[in-house]
């Protein structure tokens, strides 16, 4: 996949890539040649750099968590923070609530468990259905944790409503079941405010994960977790088992970014810049897209949700899409848990990555597509 | 223990740290700015490098193994190359063939599958007992893998003969059973003819990792596997659930430090250095170490394996060692996968990381308390 979105005669909606473009090149490359000059140990193995920690704990203030440096674990990006949660909190055959269209990555994550997923649908408009999941642990589910992306949703582009964060928060608490929250989106949001993460609501019940692969590069490797402080050790030998350790260079340079001080004014750009781009898509849907199609306006993450009739087939869309007009996104189908053609009726498209030229272009080919439809 | 080692009034052997003072840091930061300003994409997700599995090609080859791109797949470091082979090749509650001493972090990859480890013991001049695994194997065992270092052996430091080594090959082809062979030091030997890796014997049966960890920089957090390619796309998928890919920016700008073209002298300058701080600990461990300890000269890697009497303690020597002279090494025991007492009488030294005026007083201290030396 990665390698067909890097086809250049396609024009690509199928990937959440952060638009290299905005990557802060040069800063990023002062950042390492400082740490370099400076820091006789960034080359070698060591361990979890305490300035980034310090840092974290001042970025997730920004997001209304409070937490300290001893609850920030960093890791080689979100995914392995998912990685090494599913491995500290989930036995062979256990249990794990999830949303029945959510991040592959996260599905990839549960595969060598063998365990039973239960999932619950999710509002276009407000997210995970609460009510699915109070209904599971009154049928007697006892999950090793509750799993969603409350804002920035992918695929579904949706950002939990307050009360049904704070309902959800309640049910974890009240069965004593942690929620893992993945958050790669949230620092990348279009409102004038943004809910803050279920982790600000419980320090207790809530692991939350962090990256900064969307908000500065991925090629860094580098994310973080917030847990309490009693699971950090456990991570640690988890983390060791699996890479030893996070790249120190990687991790120390980032710390001389932030110190720099110019990351909340790169934020601000990125947050123009994909506002800018999801506005272009929007524009481009309205006039291009036919009337059954709908879709919502995402007030963070990089993705819309564009749901067509009951019976379309985006799987069969993508194929043909590819063929004649040279655009690729991703069927619903694709993040679906038990495969059984939720999401068959949807595309998620990606707007982050696409100049706005492009936007255009590949949403008037995707609307002629949709336009000539007759199904298979 | 990394945070430990890093106290700078301990004199530490304890760990198998390269010389930071021996990265080539600046020319590592000219990579990585020539990488950064020439490749757009190098700091977003990415497929592996294909110009660095080229160099890991002709790498190989200096050691006279031959291997084609498509059987290289890259890692963020030998430990993740391990614990993906881990994944790839063990069920839960599966059997592996290891020796009864080994390097812990192999130890820490296998914890998760609870699996059975059958052990056999290592001989301090010829590596790996060949006979004990062929009577493993005559009993019925049929192990998930064998797992082995043959070259700079950790904890031993010692290299398997050649005879060995070609047998370990017979059994595991005739019994269908694949070697991984962790070989993070087998570039930095010492001897006139360093023998060959088993992968340069079989290229079929023998599952090679190999790590940029000692030879260029942890931190970099890039190694690499040698697997037939058949076995590639699934370690696609599993390397996609733990950390989506390797660090882009890392892998190009090795790859860009590797076309500079000094990284022969590098590695010739990295050996001769490392072979002087191992004479020199010898040399120490003549003066000032009592009679009743024996060691080898050391033909790889970065350790000098040392035994005392039977009955001798090093778990307490350790103890008494960092109170009364304040250096530190590991004890054997630390690396017995059965916990059953191998290796109590053996300390393992590296002479790695420090610097030869504090080699030649940590040896002194040391034989200064294996002097006075009464038990508990």
């Amino acid at each position: 996949m990665l390698r067909d979105a890097s086809c250049s005669d396609v024009i690509s909606f199928a990937l959440g890539l952060p638009a290299a473009e905005l990557f802060p090149a040069a800063e990023i490359g002062v950042a390492i040649a400082h740490t370099l000059d400076r820091d006789p140990c960034a080359l070698q193995y060591g361990p979890a750099s305490a300035a980034l920690r310090s840092h974290v704990v001042r970025l997730m203030a920004l997001r209304g968590v409070t937490c300290s440096e001893e609850q920030v674990f960093l890791t080689a990006g979100a995914q392995q923070g998912m990685s090494l949660l599913a491995r500290l909190l989930l036995e062979p055959g256990g249990t794990v609530i999830s949303e029945e269209l959510i991040y592959t990555g996260f599905q990839q994550v549960l595969m060598p468990y063998e365990c039973e997923t239960l999932t619950v649908p999710t509002d276009p408009d407000t997210g995970i259905d609460v009510d699915a999941v109070d209904a599971l642990f009154a049928r007697g589910a006892r999950p090793a944790f509750i799993y969603t992306i409350p804002t920035g949703h992918n695929p579904i582009a949706v950002d939990m409503s307050a009360e049904k964060r704070s309902r959800l928060i309640d049910l974890a608490r009240s069965h004593r079941v942690p929620i893992v929250e993945d958050d790669p989106y949230g620092f990348v949001s279009y409102g004038e405010s943004p809910a803050a993460p279920l982790r600000a609501l419980d320090p207790e019940w809530v692991y939350y994960i962090g990256s900064f692969s969307k908000i500065l590069a991925p090629a860094l490797r580098v994310g973080w977790v917030v847990v309490p402080e009693r699971l950090m050790a456990l991570l640690g030998v988890l983390k060791e088992a699996s890479d030893i350790d996070t790249a120190t260079l990687a991790q120390r340079s980032i710390a001389a970014f932030l110190d720099a001080g110019g990351f909340e004014a790169h934020l601000a750009r990125l947050r123009t810049e994909y506002r800018s781009r999801r506005d272009r898509m929007l524009e481009g849907l309205g006039k291009h897209f036919p009337d059954r199609a709908c879709w919502r306006v995402p007030s963070s993450g990089l993705f819309v949700w564009v749901a067509l009739e009951d019976g379309f087939d985006a799987d069969l869309a993508l194929r043909r899409s590819l063929v004649e007009e040279r655009v690729a996104f991703l069927p619903g189908s694709a993040f679906a848990v038990h495969g059984d053609g939720a999401g068959r009726n949807c595309l998620r498209l990606s707007f982050s990555h696409s100049a706005s030229d492009r936007i255009d272009e590949g949403i008037t080919r995707l609307g002629r597509l949709l336009g000539r439809w007759r199904g298979p």
